[in-house]
């Protein structure tokens, strides 16, 4: 396998919703499309950057694209089988980076690695999450079959016009009559009082409180909160997410000691050395709480199948993560591996909104397409950033 | 205060030296001028990116340059005393940034922190060391006077032309010569046989094994060397630096717990979240081992105050902190605020090597000048760089 050529942009991904930590008023990311050719023919894998963490243009140039430039094609093979190895891929890409660091690095990486995964797969002609199937392995511990996922609506953000809680109430709803598995909200913007108010009403919206996650953003940083949550932890809810500063173990810990909700954190964590941490001391327990790690920002795939391992020697299942974000990447991951279930951000002015229109969503379930890669071009709010790229 | 222009540049730092870790073939540093006007005039203040991590081109003029250019000069303004105050600087530099993900940007924002200290020490007419002694506080519990530090010499690598001992030997013996307090090698490239003759040779040299340290560059990984470090522990060293992977606090807390000689580490750590997690887990003794973030590749000066309020509340000294990298921000921190030493770079064809010519080194001490500033206008291997960007 051969690269014939990396390209990459900026795009400016604006929108007017906030979380308790950010504004996305000037948020970007990075699309990518890297070309190869292999006996098959030529294919082009797109990349398209997670949400939340700007996008890689100048690491990209300066770093990253570089060096796959002037990598050989015998840099990316497996030594024993003289195939393609991802795993080669991803050290020629590290080469000369150092330990420790993992931000910003760890999204360029992760999106380049995302348009070789498409295009590997578009050169197998096979969907994502059948390569995945076909060469790691699906666990089918978490009731479906290899091609489909859980799916949940990601939604209730802070908006300007957001002032009163029937408008959350109503997107709720929706999430629910669209076919998705349970709607999680954005608390931790304003008073006990507020967040309790804007739960309850979904709560109330939906029926069952275990259809209702919340989402803090780590409003709470490194600080004790123990009121809050105990009085959050009285309404049942499915779980509480990032409820403090993401490398404050001993914060979650007393958090996760705190209380009876399941705690879903990780976003926020890029390396397995971090996650390594978090399982270690941040006080979670498998097969209750959820890992949320982003598998974009957080190196890409190879990285990921490192956290996976070493979550499961201590006693995590697959089930256990729930990847940040809705990207297409997430989806094919979700229904290759047999993940817990995937996010789907509910914002409709946000371009990660849905899934790709050859996914069918229904009773909570995501059912996956044949179609070859990783679907970009079936999502049009991520593929009009490509515009130009393919000629 | 108001900021009239910031410059950035990215320069390549080539050196034929490299660590266990990694080649440094095609590093790069960013060269970053601020110029600023206050009541007393107008002050360009420069900022140069620490050793080892890249530059941040990008970054630079993605995000953080524009954040300071669209400022108001109230957003820099002390809210009681509407005074020039770094803290909101800083949080202007930090604004839409999420939490976590402490890599790259932090060193974007550590090179235009140490500008903005230059400007500013300009404008004030002091040198940096005297305006922390002033506005901060000097802590005089490591025996030099305000403006002082003692400096260490920090070499030993490895080099296609020091096959031998012999050159290892003589360089820990010159820098001795040249009034260092102490001289560092590097290990863990090849057997514990061939490390152990590298300080062995060392050792001699200096006639002292408490006048050398060695830096392992997190050779180890996660794996296990218990026997290696027992074979290094008999040789009674000043410290055994970064035995492991900066962000795997089990095995560092492994490795303290087996060795008798003091351990250094935390160069690669960029976060007051990173550094508690060190303090939390990582096993470190107070007044026995050194810490050691890089104050510019971790947020600047603003997160090292954070870092070192947080140590002390735990019962260390400032004098437990010896910052990574021999550049001028250091220097001046150490001299100012009287931390342990300063560490100096004894490669010749390192551009970080030695401290600017107004700089007198003495008995292990280095004494500043009074000019204004952190001094690299007097470090023309640095001050090369800025070619063009002061007219």
């Amino acid at each position: 396998m051969k690269i014939i050529s990396v390209d990459e942009r900026t795009v400016p991904l604006t929108s007017d919703t906030s979380n308790a930590g950010i504004s996305f008023s000037s948020m970007t990311a990075s699309a990518v499309v890297i070309e190869i050719e292999t006996t098959a023919g030529r294919f082009k894998g797109l990349g398209f950057s997670s949400y939340g963490r700007y996008g890689h243009g100048g690491l990209l140039k300066e770093r990253f694209i570089p060096r796959l430039l002037e990598a050989h094609p015998r840099d990316f093979e497996d030594e024993v089988t003289q195939g393609f190895s991802m795993a080669r891929f991803w050290e020629t890409l590290m080469n000369n980076e150092k330990e420790g660091g993992h931000g910003e690095r760890s999204g360029a990486v992760g999106v380049l690695e995302t348009a070789m995964w498409d295009a590997w797969a578009k050169s197998e002609d096979l969907p994502l999450w059948a390569l995945l199937e076909k060469n790691i392995g699906h666990v089918n511990d978490n009731g479906t079959p290899p091609g489909q996922t859980i799916v949940y609506a990601s939604g209730g953000h802070y908006r300007e016009s957001m002032a009163n809680t029937n408008q959350l109430a109503d997107e709720a709803r929706i999430s629910l009559d669209a076919g998705f598995a349970w709607f999680k909200l954005k608390v931790g913007g304003e008073t006990t009082a507020s967040d309790i108010e804007r739960i309850e009403s979904v709560i109330t919206a939906t029926g069952n409180s275990q259809l209702v996650a919340i989402d803090a953003n780590c409003a709470f940083g490194n600080q004790k909160f123990d009121e809050h949550f105990l009085e959050i932890d009285k309404l049942n809810l499915r779980w509480i997410e990032e409820p403090v500063n993401p490398l404050d173990y001993e914060a979650l810990s007393n958090v996760v000691d705190l209380v009876q909700t399941p705690i879903a954190t990780g976003e926020n964590l890029f390396a397995l050395a971090d996650v390594m941490n978090l399982l270690r001391y941040g006080g979670l327990k498998p097969k209750r709480d959820s890992l949320q790690m982003d598998i974009i920002l957080s190196y890409g795939l190879t990285e990921y199948f490192g956290m996976i391992k070493f979550a499961k020697a201590r006693g995590w299942s697959q089930r256990d993560f729930i990847p940040h974000a809705g990207h297409q990447l997430a989806l094919h991951v979700s229904a290759g591996l047999g993940l817990g279930a995937h996010e789907i951000a509910n914002a409709q002015d946000n371009p990660f909104y849905g899934v790709s229109f050859d996914t069918k969503i229904q009773n909570g379930i995501a059912i996956l397409s044949d179609n070859p890669g990783i679907g970009i071009e079936y999502k049009p709010s991520i593929f009009q950033y490509f515009d130009g790229m393919l000629d």
